[in-house]
């Protein structure tokens, strides 16, 4: 059995919405991040890094959006989320996926997470106030020479698509108008009207 | 033909250690950082990211260490540079080199790249100010819950052991002392006895 924790308004959403596709079977337990479950003993011990997204398999836990989502699309290769049978067009998406992770949600969590990286008000100001720009510069190279339509990966879509939704769905409170992109704006109301989606946002509010 | 873009004294060294330690067969260009030729009309065609490493192959260029990384495990099956047939190990390959690029190399890019994400100097210095404790802070969690030695995978050396060398390597410039993780400075030694890294060492000083 797999089981994710994840946390609502977090990028664990990619997760859940790339499981609610595999047509795995799955459960979910959520982490109360208002209240900090995701330091408390308990927690820590599935995940020591204190962090959601994490995903409970009957062999350990896996954490890391990028691993989670590789790992259920090679679990379930009938949903075809990844294209599984070609290193190089893999590779791809995991680069997609890639600078989601370790640039795009950085520059994000600069906004409500600064004091991951600096410690006096006035730094954490500093960084907030650069979101809008960092967020921007992002998403005009993934409108301009990452994205290829419809979906992420072009015909196909794959477990790139919910990550890129997720940080999508940031940019109005990143200070950043989606409507600047509008590939990326299609994207996000396409997804939307997926059931798998829907069922994830579902989740995210129960 | 495979031509790997990358800087000396960046994270690019993992992916060049990787494919000396491959077998396969490739060129290398190094790109002059010291005189932003990342940002040049030139190499912005290569990627537009304006970043290293890039890897041009026949298909096209891949970007992001961990999915170079993952490709050349893949292309390269018989170095058994991944656990290629085991979906979880795997994952979990990927999870280390997915916590070194979005939290490990992030933390550290606040020294010498902090105005990615502030702009005043105040702010900036700040930044500086907390890369020892967070640098510090990831190797206490590689160390004591993440590295299983005498690989990073364990018994099987893998593309996640080059990724951590590059960053132990940084560790006294971000002012913390590798002494404090015996097993990671053991990692450290064992990997500059391999070949493969002796030779890409030589090549970043060519």
């Amino acid at each position: 059995m797999l089981t994710l924790y994840f946390a609502p308004g977090t990028c664990a959403l990619a997760s859940l919405i790339a499981l609610e596709e595999s047509g795995l079977s799955f459960d979910t337990k959520k982490v109360n991040t208002r209240e900090n479950e995701q330091r408390s003993e308990a927690y820590l011990k599935i995940n020591p890094k204190g962090r959601v997204p994490a995903l409970a398999t009957d062999r350990g836990v896996l954490t890391e959006s990028t691993a989670i989502l590789a790992y259920i699309a090679q679990m379930a290769p009938a949903a075809k989320l990844a294209p599984l049978d070609d290193p190089f067009e893999f590779a791809r998406l995991q680069a997609f996926n890639g600078y989601i992770s370790s640039t795009v949600h950085v520059n994000h969590a600069h906004r409500p997470r600064g004091s991951r990286w600096a410690d006096d008000e006035a730094a954490l100001e500093s960084m907030k106030a650069k979101v809008p720009q960092t967020m921007g510069e992002s998403f005009e190279l993934i409108e301009a020479a990452m994205f290829r339509g419809p979906w992420v990966m072009g015909d196909n879509y794959t477990v790139a698509d919910p990550y890129l939704f997720v940080m999508t769905s940031w940019l109005p409170s990143d200070g950043v108008d989606p409507t600047r992109f509008p590939r990326v704006s299609e994207h996000y109301a396409r997804m939307l009207e997926r059931p798998a989606v829907q069922r994830a946002l579902a989740r995210e509010k129960a």
